[in-house]
């Protein structure tokens, strides 16, 4: 497979088209930001544990049946993926009350919900990635009610694979975002990256963060805490 | 019937016992408040406007068949209702687009929907009545999703019901904040007030504000767009 032109650059990849129309190669960058991009630095290493971790997560759900656009790790920092065009809507699922649900909420931070929250944000960095319900989805025709449907259901089905995932090496998965793209026949198919920069992990034991609230909030070194979920999913530090 | 102890106070009414323990007595106030508080004034007139208003449109509602708390209109600025326990749901319908969900979303000023958008914000003034879905309402066991289904359905019938009652009057219903109580058999009733403190309402020719918006953004005297309001429903000046 050959790099062709970059496509586009998000806050944390570059993507790059290839000589098949329908694969896509991304880059994933150690470019760092957090609050809609208000907070913003280069932290040496972390494209690389967000491409490891999101590869291997991405080829575990595989395993287990959950299909997404990733087809394989290329390099360190790079992956191949199925191209899709992406529905502007970041799916959240939570475990456990934190972040902007304990401050626009009130809930009481560490909390456990007695079934998964899944809420829906309108992907748009302008305004700030607001909350919004099923109605303005369609309202703003950025999906059809099939479509919400089945995201809906897949994050919940993701968690639950995620949630045995992280147990299995003493994470608690507390919350996590996920996007969905639709490919050229039109099916909603799982995309973006899995990673510490879109989950809130804890220790198991001592609660604390392996994600990006690290990097969010100064509460350590945020390539300390990604290298550990790597290395407890078993890939090579 | 006799006025008793006050049993609360809020931003636009204060809410007395009454001998009989299922019959409350309001009092409309003259104070404006807008920004969740920030904004006050009192306006000479404002209670006794909303409550005729109020106790207008609520009358017409029940000969439509539309049950509420609403009793009987005692005084200019006085009300008899059924006490309730308020659910601390703020129901929101919205015919076009305007306020928040222009800032939020990003939808044009005047665009009409398709069909209404219902939302659901909680009333809680400390968090600034943000919004809510229902998987927030459920974990946080404001209402059960029968009671949410009750209240979005009772709500898009009440807007049916005021869009015809305003049409009448050339005036465009824009949205509407709605907010429903259990009585002591448990049953959802609409509740508190509909009023031009509570709604977008626009005159259909000129697009002119007869609402709170008058107040918000000082765009004119709020009295005399109460007052069109009640003349026009037909009311004493
Ligand atoms: N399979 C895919 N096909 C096309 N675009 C994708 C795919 N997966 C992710 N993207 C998009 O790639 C862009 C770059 O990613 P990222 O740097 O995370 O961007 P952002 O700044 O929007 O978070 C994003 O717009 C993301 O939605
Ligand atoms: N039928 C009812 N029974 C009990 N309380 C009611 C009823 N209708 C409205 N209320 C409540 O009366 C209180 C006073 O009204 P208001 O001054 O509008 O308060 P707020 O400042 O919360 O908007 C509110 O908490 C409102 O929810
Ligand atoms: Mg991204
Ligand atoms: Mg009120």
């Amino acid at each position: 497979m050959e790099k062709k032109g970059c496509l586009y650059e998000g806050k944390a990849k570059r993507i790059y088209e290839t000589e098949k129309p329908e694969v896509l190669w991304v880059e994933y960058k150690d470019d760092a930001t957090a609050f809609n991009g208000e907070k913003k630095e280069t932290l040496l290493g972390k494209g690389r544990l967000n491409n490891e971790i999101s590869s291997l997560i991405f080829s575990t759900l595989a395993k287990q049946g959950v299909k997404s656009h990733f087809i394989e790790r290329l390099s360190e920092t790079e992956q191949l993926i199925r191209r899709v065009t992406i529905i502007p809507i970041e799916v959240v699922v939570r475990n456990v009350a934190a972040g902007s649900l304990v401050k626009r909420l009130g809930f009481t931070r560490g909390e456990t919900f007695h079934k998964p929250i899944v809420e829906l944000y309108y992907k748009d960095d302008e305004l700030g990635d607001p909350l919004m319900n099923e109605e303005h989805i369609q309202a703003l025709q950025l999906a059809t009610p099939d479509e919400i449907q089945t995201m809906k259901e897949k994050a919940l089905a993701v968690n639950e694979q995620l949630i045995e995932l992280f147990k299995r090496i003493d994470v608690q998965l507390i919350d996590f975002k996920l996007e969905f793209g639709r490919d050229t026949s039109g099916n909603v198919l799982l995309a973006d990256e899995i990673s510490p920069d879109t989950c809130r992990l804890w220790d198991i034991k001592t609660g604390e963060s392996f994600d990006k609230d690290l990097f969010r909030f100064q509460q350590g070194n945020l390539q300390e805490g990604y290298e550990t979920i790597f290395n407890r999913l078993g890939g090579q530090a």
